[in-house]
């Protein structure tokens, strides 16, 4: 008779669930947020914009998606991309005279995350290598190492509002790089790229014959005086995997939409990477039906005053960010130009008892119950990284307890 | 300076973007419906009971999600898992005397699929096995074959109500046996295991200390004289992951909740598999927050009426299919107990010219153009899969066409 030589349980977990485990959950575990604290808690660092009550889904959204629930026609199986009715809205959304799309060019996904999962596992094979943001957003670190891929850091300069060290950039490349992946709007810069710098990066792109994943999950979220510009609109060359979603210009995390365009002029990607694309998006299914079926109004019938009180409330937020902080010794805030965080320089020469951004950020909630996160969470220290949304009233008083704090722990 | 030595584009997909195809497609492709046929499309394929309009979900749970939009409170990132909430009204709903939850228990996933994903991704390692119920639902093998993990089949026997064949099930086991997955009620047999037989494969579980996947999405969807157990309710050594969702049973499979229920009474999952499972889920994070909000209402607040009435139907379409097609000569369907499907046998011998189930298929739906899926797409050749969900009047009509069919083609 078969069977196996166990004589107890000894259920172990896989290799890939011990390699997912989320990087920067380690550092945050160490800030403690006391329930005791007298001071009230003022949260600057999650990048969800309706935790505070002052960033609202427009009542389009809800009332979209109620009608599409009483319809009783959007509960059953779509095709696991998308319905065609969800992919056709996007791309007209996202179409341009440059780069247009077709429903054909589009796959939903669950949350902009689902998206970059898909993006990162259809280019990229264990062992090759992929060039990302530093500082960036975590998940592309983690979903990296889930795959065994190996993330190659480009740095952005923040003496040059982040753009990206191109020669450092270039240095990076070799037979094994799989993709570069680009953030514009940025998380957790706040930056918004010229033109320039984004032809700039697609030129080495092309010159190295490396695919681009743009995360522009904050596109069009830009002050005045800046312009966010689709990289897909500026190559002709480079094939692109444009990722985006409901997240955060529209305002709804939660609902988990994400998608992916495919940006193609030459049809690199009709060798194998667009079936790819669908084969993994079959493994679980794509998002929510109802929310698809809602997806054409929410697109197209959301009226601008929302998209720009979004904006005025952003602009706001940030201009008293920056004044306050800039008043702050030993404290270097980083201007944004759009998006939800600013990066604040930590001068640590100027302070007796601060050894890091985490320990900054550490002490800090310690002391005054304000969170922001600590730079490495981006691999970046010495940085803190703070999210302009909360009201800004609370945003004065964390700034208030910040220079407290700041003038306490100085030499 | 840096680079690599390509001079064109040539981007490639992902091993495990090839690997991630499914396998069903390419059976299914060779059924094409012909779009100028004379007579009406019925579709005895998709597993799918809200597409013929006669399965709807209940007006809480649409009420329950107008409810939550409303308060606007639903739109933000909760923890990647799920809720508290959520959690704790997935737990209160599936606790037993003998197998009690909490919310720590309960992990949301973007539908069973993602559950399925999650439990197999957590407990095996590629070059491990797994033991997969033959005939099963294919996805199975999909998840199997994307993380490079051997798929061992048992065999379940129709002439025993599609129990499994315990010894064969036994002699597949060795040191590399990762897990055993159960699927009851079952798709595609429709069968419902009696308590004696979930315990017999618990006691080959425990005998050779190998946890168990429990795929119980069609749970509560029995038939009268059957009853459904939670394979938990039965065993107190055994550790289980259930997973379970909304789709069936709640008949909204386009929402894509799932969820896994960690049940393991001694603490064998404690060591390493729970974290794995947390980590695991934070890789896209969970599913849509408002559903997660309107849960407790959906779980608790459907009235009884409505999962009687589903039942109802589904016993009157089972009753109206065995009778009409156990009058086929060359075809033998095998009673259903639950679930939503019947298994068919298709008597090849008695044909003059259909070689196979596929071939079955194939020329049902050009001829008749009533499509039903091939055993083969469940791993089980000489039968053909009835999904039983359509109006009676559509299954009426499409048995008429599958007699005429059969007589047509009879030797
Ligand atoms: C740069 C960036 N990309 C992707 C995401 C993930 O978006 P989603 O919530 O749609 O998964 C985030 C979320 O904060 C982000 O900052
Ligand atoms: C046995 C079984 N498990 C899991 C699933 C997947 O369920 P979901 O739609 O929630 O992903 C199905 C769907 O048909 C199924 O039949």
């Amino acid at each position: 008779m078969a069977g196996n030589n166990r004589t107890s349980w000894n259920v172990r977990s896989s290799d890939v669930a011990k390699r997912a485990h989320n990087p920067i959950r380690q550092i945050v575990d160490k800030l403690k947020v006391d329930p005791q604290a007298q001071k009230s808690f003022i949260s600057l660092s999650v990048g969800d914009p309706t935790v505070f009550g002052n960033f609202n889904v427009d009542q389009t959204a809800n009332d979209a998606i109620y009608k599409q629930l009483n319809t009783f026609k959007h509960n059953g199986y779509g095709p696991a991309h998308g319905t065609v009715q969800a992919r056709d809205a996007i791309a007209r959304k996202f179409t341009t005279p440059e780069a247009s799309l077709t429903a054909d060019d589009v796959i939903l996904t669950n949350g902009c995350s689902g998206a970059l999962e898909i993006c990162i596992n259809v280019l990229c094979n264990p062992g090759q290598n992929i060039l990302l943001p530093r500082p960036g957003f975590s998940l592309y670190r983690s979903l990296a190492d889930v795959k065994q891929v190996e993330g190659r850091y480009y740095n952005l300069l923040p003496e040059k509002n982040w753009q990206a060290d191109l020669e450092q950039m270039e240095s990076l490349i070799d037979d094994n790089t799989a993709a570069i992946l680009v953030n514009n709007p940025s998380n957790p810069c706040g930056s918004v790229y010229p033109k320039e710098h984004l032809e700039a990066i697609l030129a080495v792109a092309a010159k190295h014959h490396v695919p681009v994943i743009a995360d522009e999950i904050y596109c069009d979220l830009v002050f005045e005086g800046n312009t966010f510009y689709p990289m897909a609109s500026l190559t002709q060359d480079v094939p692109i995997l444009s990722v985006g979603g409901l997240a955060k210009k529209w305002l709804v995390p939660g609902w988990r939409i994400g998608w992916i365009l495919v940006q193609d002029r030459h049809d690199v990607f009709n060798k194998e990477v667009r079936e790819g694309l669908l084969n993994l998006s079959q493994v679980i299914l794509g998002p929510n039906s109802v929310v698809q079926g809602a997806l054409d109004d929410i697109l197209h019938n959301t009226p601008q005053a929302f998209y720009d009180e979004t904006i005025k409330q952003l602009e706001h937020n940030t201009k008293l960010s920056l004044e306050a902080v800039s008043k702050i010794d030993g404290l270097k805030p980083v201007t944004p130009q759009g998006a939800m965080y600013m990066m604040v320089g930590i001068d640590i020469e100027k302070f007796k008892d601060i050894e890091s951004d985490v320990d900054f950020s550490s002490k800090l909630v310690a002391e005054e119950n304000v969170l922001c996160l600590p730079g490495q969470c981006f691999d970046y220290p010495n940085f803190i990284r703070i999210v302009i949304t909360p009201p800004a009233g609370s945003l004065t008083e964390a700034y208030e307890r910040m220079a407290q704090f700041c003038a306490r722990h100085r030499k």
